[in-house]
C-alpha cells in the first residue's frame, strides 16, 4: 500500500485577472500564497509526512510546494520537477481574457475549448508574446515534444510517462509522494487513477490548496475512488466555485 | 571548462542572537531573506544562469536557494540536497551563546573550537534539546555516519564524497552549478579547490549572500585561485565583519 497526495496550486496573478494562463509562467497572488501555506498546515494536521515531492516546472506550482513545505517544516524533502506535470498548454488562448473569449467565440466554442476531452484551442504562434518556444526551461525538450496547444487528452498522454517512470517507482519503494501541480495535469492524473471516462472527466474540478489523499493498492490504483480531501467541507465549497468560473 | 558558483546563506535567527547553530534547523531572519534575494539579483546582473542547484538539508540554505532563484526567475531549476553540504556540527556548543562561551572557557579554547582544523567541540548528548538524532531528515543515515560533533577536518571528509559523486558529474556534463550552503561546508570546499593548508584555512572567511564564482579547468581546479565574488567590494566589507564576530 502506498500514499499519494495531490495539491493544486492556489490563485495566481492571472487567475485573479480572469486570463487563460496555461504555460505562461505567472506567479502566485498573495491569496495563492496563503492557500499554499494552509495546504502545508493541513498536511501537518492530518499527520501526513511526504518523503518526496514532484512539481511541474511552472513557478506557481513550485512556489506552492515551497510555501507548503515551509509551513510543514519539510523544506529538506527531495524534490523533482518535470514539464510533464505542467498545466495544459492553452494554445492561442494564452494571455486572453476568459470572459471576452466567451463573448467573442460564443458559449459553445468556449466550453468546447475549456472542457472537451479532445478539442484543443488553436495553436499559439511561435512569435506570440505568450509562446514558450524560447523559454530556457524547455531548451532540452526536443522540438517535436514542445506543445503549441493541448487538449486534456494530450495532457494525459504527456503526463502518464512521468507517472509511470518517476512517481510510481517512488510509491513502489514505500515512499509517501506529494505531487504539486495544476488543475488539468491533476485532472489527467485523477482520470487515470479513478478510471474516469472521457465524458465524465469534463465535470471533475479539483479545488486549489487542499491536499487530496489517495491510498493505493499494489497496482497503484485507489482503495477508495476519488480519494479523500484533507478538508472535505472546504473542498466542496471550492469545487462549486471552480465550476462557476468564467460565468 | 566549467563554472561553479558558491552561495553562503544569509543571517539566520540565531546568527542575529549570537548563538552557535550547527545542525540546529533555524530559519533565515528578515535580513537573511533580503541577502538571499540580493544574491539572486547578483546572478542576473552577472549574466550567470546556473543549470542545477545543490543545497544542504538545512532550512536556512534551502530558503536562501529558493529566494535567490525566485529573484532570478529560476525557480524551475533542478535542485538536489544532501546532509553532506550541512554546516559543521557544533557538538555540545549548539544552542549556546558565543560571547558567553568565550567568557566561560576563555579566548584560547573558544578560538580552538571555532577555528582549529582538527579539534572538535565536546560531542552533544543524544538527549540534548539541540541534538538531531531523532530528526526525520537523517532517518536514512546509518548511525555511524551521524555526527555528534565535528571539526573542519571532519566536514572536509564528509563533504568531499558529495563533491566527487554529485557535483563534479554535473560540472563534467557542462552544467553551470550553484551550491547554496554554509560557512564551514563552503570553507571545506574552497580549501579543497584552492589547495589551502590546514593552517591557512583558519583565516578564510566566506561572506554571506554574495555569489562566489569559480571557473574550473579539466581537473575541476580553479583557473584563478580564490575565484571571483560577484560584488567584490561588498565581499571585502563582509569578510572583515565575519572576522570580528564574537568579539
Amino acid at each position: 500500500m502506498a500514499t499519494l497526495v495531490l495539491l493544486r496550486h492556489g490563485e495566481s496573478d492571472w487567475n485573479a485577472k480572469g486570463l487563460f494562463t496555461g504555460w505562461v509562467d505567472v506567479r502566485l497572488s498573495p491569496a495563492g500564497e496563503a492557500e499554499a501555506r494552509r495546504g502545508g498546515q493541513l498536511l501537518v494536521e492530518a499527520g501526513l509526512r511526504p518523503d518526496v515531492v514532484h512539481t511541474s516546472v511552472l513557478s506557481r506550482a513550485i512556489q506552492t510546494a515551497n510555501l507548503a513545505l515551509e509551513a510543514a517544516d519539510l523544506l529538506w524533502l527531495p524534490v523533482r520537477r518535470s514539464w510533464r506535470l505542467n498545466e495544459r498548454h492553452y494554445g492561442a488562448l494564452q494571455g486572453k481574457n476568459k470572459a471576452q473569449t466567451r463573448e467573442e467565440f460564443g458559449e459553445e466554442q468556449f466550453m468546447l475549448w475549456r472542457r472537451s476531452y479532445d478539442t484543443p484551442p488553436p495553436p499559439i504562434a511561435d512569435d506570440d508574446e505568450y509562446s514558450q518556444v524560447n523559454d530556457p526551461r524547455y531548451a532540452t525538450l526536443p522540438p517535436e515534444l514542445m506543445p503549441r496547444t493541448e487538449c486534456l487528452k494530450d495532457v494525459v498522454h504527456r503526463m502518464l510517462p512521468y507517472w509511470y517512470d518517476s512517481i510510481v517507482p517512488d510509491l513502489a519503494s514505500g515512499r509517501t509522494v506529494l505531487v504539486v501541480a495544476h488543475g488539468n495535469s491533476l485532472r489527467a492524473l485523477v482520470k487515470h487513477l479513478d478510471d474516469i471516462s472521457d465524458e465524465a472527466i469534463a465535470k471533475l474540478n479539483i479545488p486549489t490548496g487542499i491536499p487530496l489523499r489517495y491510498e493505493l493498492d499494489d497496482d497503484f490504483k485507489p482503495l477508495v475512488k476519488g480519494g479523500e480531501y484533507l478538508d472535505p467541507e472546504a473542498a466542496e465549497v471550492a469545487i462549486q466555485a471552480v465550476a462557476n468560473q468564467g460565468r
